[in-house]
């Protein structure tokens, strides 16, 4: 999980532009979107949650105190947390970044 | 984060069943649910997202192990663990259960 702060309010209202960073992040880790569900709350704030081949992601946005927190729930092996962090440092504008891993059911 | 072990394959299985018992548990959470996206993987495993109004619901299933991760993300002041546990253990059999709360961007 990834806690953004100091994010920039414009970009964050930008619905187009989070959702398809985030399924660009998809991309990035190796995994297929299978199910999308999303919401935009006025007057502000954005929530996406992707079913992935290996679990989901999701993004949830509150633009009026500049924070993002990003889920990467994921089974896959090769999960990279260093590749998510610049991936988000080249596509988001943020102060600072909080990761943490949690490790689930370990049966995967 | 609640993770479920010693689960019951049939029971996890029944996708009507798992869909509904997640939609009771926003109810239970006085939460409404907003977006839902929805995978049932073959031969076996289900991945369930339920945007709401404080956040997201997720469940994924993993029945040939018989285990279950779900992650409530809410920024409601009101949440309360224990009822969540009372739910799970009423509407699910399972043997363990193991839960985490983390304390997201404290903004809300």
């Amino acid at each position: 999980m990834f806690d953004l702060f100091g994010c920039n309010f414009d970009q964050l209202e930008n619905t187009d532009y989070i959702i398809e960073m985030l399924e660009k992040l998809v991309e990035i880790l190796d995994a297929t979107i299978i199910s999308k569900a999303f919401h935009k709350f006025h007057p502000q704030g954005l929530s996406v949650a992707l079913i992935i081949s290996e679990s989901h992601v999701t993004i949830h946005t509150w633009p009026e105190d500049n924070y993002v927190g990003i889920d990467i729930f994921t089974c896959s092996k090769s999960f990279d947390s260093d590749k998510v962090v610049a991936y988000l440092k080249e596509n988001l504008i943020f102060e600072k970044i909080e990761m943490k891993e949690i490790l689930r059911g370990q049966i995967c």
